[in-house]
């Protein structure tokens, strides 16, 4: 199975911005401990960070194009005004999950983008991350969960 | 470590109730395969189905008083005036999660209760409650999951 | 036919409470009028009334696993928060009706349960009630009324 | 006893229009059931398509001097910006009632001439006007039904 | 002069209609007391009662053809949504003044076809008409208050 | 008769103010001219302008305790927030007039004070004023004018 | 083929309403060139100006009791509250095309029946009818643009 | 004199829950102080804990059919959605003073039932209670007070 | 102890202005009244009635500079604008009380300057400024209720 | 005559993306169908496709430079959140359409970008891009057209 | 040069309020430096401190008559409902600059005068008034930016 | 001393792009006046034009980490949707200030971005530039001014 990780604007800063809502943990470190749980599942994962959407946009098709199985993604910065992101997310076959490291609600906010997803984890921190990658693997396999709209 | 699940109004027709969005798994079924999995993490989980919002309130005081670890809930029905039941979890020493069989968003619901949650998982359909199960031992786990805000 | 009448919040204090909008008629009288109507039509009918909105839910998917045909209600007090019951509603497989003595649009308010129900009967003092037995009979009987969503 | 029953905006082309919300019934068959049970209850009915609400308007305060006991209508069209007929309803001596053929809460309406209405009877079909015609004999007759505002 | 009075829906009604808000004067005696009027002023005046908008529309465009020198209008059903007739009221090249028998704002309207008149009279009862046509002379009178916008 | 004309925030400055809006004439000519029309009337006539909303209010208590027979008056800036000059008007005994020498109307504005009134002049520049004197002379001298609300 | 083309309320006056906004093109001259070019394109054409909502919504049902193929019209003066318009555009078999003559989204409007016709069309002054004529063409012609919704 | 005290959802936990909003005074400890104030002003005092509204209502109607002579509140988690119970207690004969221990407004919330009592305190902490206990006393003593709505 | 009392826009009018909603209590009556009970507690009292806000703002600054213990205030007229008096009573050293002779939430209102206050009184007309009285002396008194915020 | 055509966010995928809405025509295709009719029309068309709003503008902006006659433009994706582009279409010398295949009115959606251009169609499917260099060569031939705005 | 500075409701408490918003430096203190820089510019400077609206705008009309060549203000208390104070400022000859203490808008504020202003000068503490002294020179001394509006 | 400014989407096309606002100096006219400004102040100045606003928050994030002092910008076009920039700019370790030509709060606009920065300036055309380069070199050097939020 291959997946494809897009990190959106601002992501890049990990670590350094805002440690006491995001944590210290690196957007480096964070890659090694996706990979490595990616590694253990048997996935091929592809990771991007951007700050631009259109960018963003232009990845998930690409890899639309090249057969991926799965699109998991932190919306970061474009959580507010995604809309391209969305159609995007809603024209591609690949299913897609939507990851915040906060709990985006208790802090006042609400995602453009989770209507185009599958399903959302949010608050477990880097957590979230690995929960979601399990997740996918789950509505991958198990076709009663794919089916249902 | 012991757990409280919270199945919000409704949940009680699960597998009956408008199938083609929950499933036909019923409740049931339900309560076996989150027992199972809670039993491999060596976790003692008691589960409420209640159509009563102020039930759900007094039993998440009562399992918080008796030293409950952790509150898995389903607000269900619950989902769009749960006042009472958000100030309840924000009241208490114990973690919450929030979790939904469907993805709520793409729907068009909000979550009133969320706020007041240490994370959300949403869309996973059954799998929603075991991603639940380890997203809490995780969250219990990690000391540096459970002190930021 | 077996139908099942649900009485919300306040209705207990019928007679007493605000008669210039409601009359005289007491709580104890409306059920004589009613059970008379629906002995002379051949139906059995329960009535339940209730200050507590899970208690209605409650009832009603009782009522639904014993076989009720039909459902009638007046939410009272649960028409401005009663999603929960607005869900149940759309749960069951019995068609329901809903019920006020006052014309509620006059009034200024509307009702979050109209949406999940098959018709709606307000203005009519006692009499809505009556009317309301006949127009689920109605409902019943036809074929062509029970199938259009 | 004397009713006029008023069809607003775009009734004339009952049968044909939206068939899976409005049944195949056409208007003339419509009148023909609504004459049978107004012979019936030994009311005499004057029954006018129209859709401009001025004609309507001005066909109410005809009959209102005219001596008409009962106004019935279907505002169709009218249902979204009747103001005048709302008007009109509040200044005449006549009781009306309003009568929907679907239950338009639950595909999302509001009526504004719902306010100066008696009562409101929506969902049943074609049977909503006969429920109509019997619920304006018994408004007529129930002196008490009628005194209270 | 010649001037064009406009009586909107539900004014034909004056005198029975609601007697606790606009007295008990009939449209026929306010007729006579604005036509004795106009003439002490030496103004022609033409009286139009209808209750359909494009009625008046058509009436106030045949009016301009005809060289009136002003519009004096009481919307009066058509307070709420009378777009078509504020478009018209933009288009003429006479003046028109808005005429309320009661201070509508007071009773919590507001009118969308006041942001197309020169000016606005409200609250005085049948005097309001006489005001008003007291105001066009004196707005046709004076360039200085005709030309500023 | 005696009458209070209050003159609101910022008309001290008419004249030099936007003059096209609200023309060239002062302060002080108006004066001279709503006095020589007041004279005419025998109407005894103080006028007060004042920046500060406090000081209308504590003079149109002073006046209605010195028996003033009408208040007029152009909230002018105190249009917005006038909140404490519509609550002393409701407590006079006397009766007020609105004065606006433009349609507030067409420049998008409403009133406050508005709904505290007997009546509204809007949009005759000096001539509102002139058009108000003659309103309130008929407001008191016809008792039918001064009974209705 | 046979189109229906309305001209809704206020058209009537075009070349002399607002030249600033619609140019001096008349209501007659803008007639000669429409159907010149229906002519052109074989297509028989009925024109109808109404200020009355209530009689367009009466000429499209005739229309299309009679067989006519495309419905063009410019709501204007309906475009507001025209309601009853757009239920009667959903109601036919006729596919119908909106008409602006200028762009009126960059005037601040939104239009009411626009979500009523297949297709909209704004900004180009008379061209704007010109342009409807050939896509009502190709709307008919192409039976793959016909189907999609 | 018999007065009724309810506390709604949430305050069984007063004491443990949001100490730096509520203190550290127990719900038991709560109790002791009313009840001795009560004692010394010789009202014999009901108090009742309850998550559940419908509870607080039955209890409500209850005290009212006994004869109690006023009800004192806090409405806790039913400040949001209390509709029935603020339907309730403009249903009783008994006059009712709602507490707060906190300013709620200073904290953003408004209460929905406020509009239905005699009186409102908020912001003193436990004296709230005895405030009101007080204010109880005051409004039926004296009728002046108790007779004005 | 010394306090300060304002009396906002209109308060002087007390006893003559809506006596059905204030009473006949004159402004001079209620002076004594709260005179006589500060006098009883032991506290100094200052008094100031005034129409204008900035008056008010002006004598809390000079009343805090000069060591006032506690502000009472009924903001009568300014309950729906205050902003400059909400500002200024968050600047002070000492605390304020709110008072309203009636439950202004049951006539719809809320105040802006609630959330700047320590507590909040209303409904018992002149009572309610005797309870404040109480309250202000217990919120001195007791060095829990005045520091948590 | 020089055209600029811009495809906005995900007109990439056109052909795969959701074809119930926008049919099986691919990007290429309609390419080649538009280069078609601009060729027969004598106009240099140049196409360029991009997901980020930025290098529309850039391209818009390069294209203002090099002296483009008129500019086309699908906004897609940005349609929601295009305020950068409609910025830019006001600040370039040549006029802009706005094309779209659905009728995006139908489908609940407005355009920011609108109020930016001279015209706009929707809803024709591919025939809307067609009708768009139609109508630019219109416009720009007919100075009558361009001159207003 | 002249200038005027307007110091709004609250500022004279400057120092001792909200020190962690606005820092110690007091009013006097605040004084001297910006007369200072005042006097270094060659700017004659008047600075008026008021807690009431209306004195505001009576000093700069009579500024303005005066001939003051500049007016700065930081609104203050005045901030939310400054309305009369902003139809002054569009009133007067004189460009107007806004200043600010602190970044209102991080603070979730927005000034209702600012829309009144030639500039906007916010965040700096007390530098801010420095650098609107600097503003306006600027300003006046630039004929090509006082021109443009 | 390093700074650097970027300069927002539509930026490039200032001096072409609707003068009557922004005026007639080029973009590389306002390159020189600010470099040499900042040249005079001893600072080094990179400068940066983009229509994207992903690439604004890429090269603020660079200049982060390659010591940026202070960053100025200008956020024209990404004013309405900038929220990727505003959490860009909360995350950074440089203190920013905001500018505009115009007064935007007098266009009617409010800035997204404004809550993340230092200070704000805006309204003096060229002349914004210069006094943000002042008031940086000043928020640098004073610490008081650093250090509070």
């Amino acid at each position: 199975m291959k997946f494809l990780l897009i990190q959106g604007a601002n992501m890049e800063y990990l670590g350094t911005r805002q440690p006491e809502l995001y944590g210290t943990t690196t957007a480096k470190e964070l890659n090694s401990i996706v990979r490595r749980r990616a590694r253990d599942l048997g996935i091929e994962l592809e990771i991007l960070y951007t700050n631009t959407e259109g960018e963003a946009v232009s990845a998930i098709y690409k890899g639309d194009r090249q057969g991926v199985d799965g699109v998991l993604f932190n919306p970061a910065g474009f959580l507010y005004a995604g809309h391209a992101l969305r159609d995007c997310l809603r024209s591609i076959r690949a299913p897609a999950i939507e990851i915040h490291m906060t709990n985006i609600e208790k802090r006042g906010y609400s995602s453009i983008t989770a209507e185009a997803v599958v399903g959302f984890i949010a608050g477990f921190g880097v957590d979230s991350y690995v929960l979601a990658l399990e997740a996918m693997v789950s509505v991958l396999n198990s076709s009663s969960a794919r089916s249902p709209s």
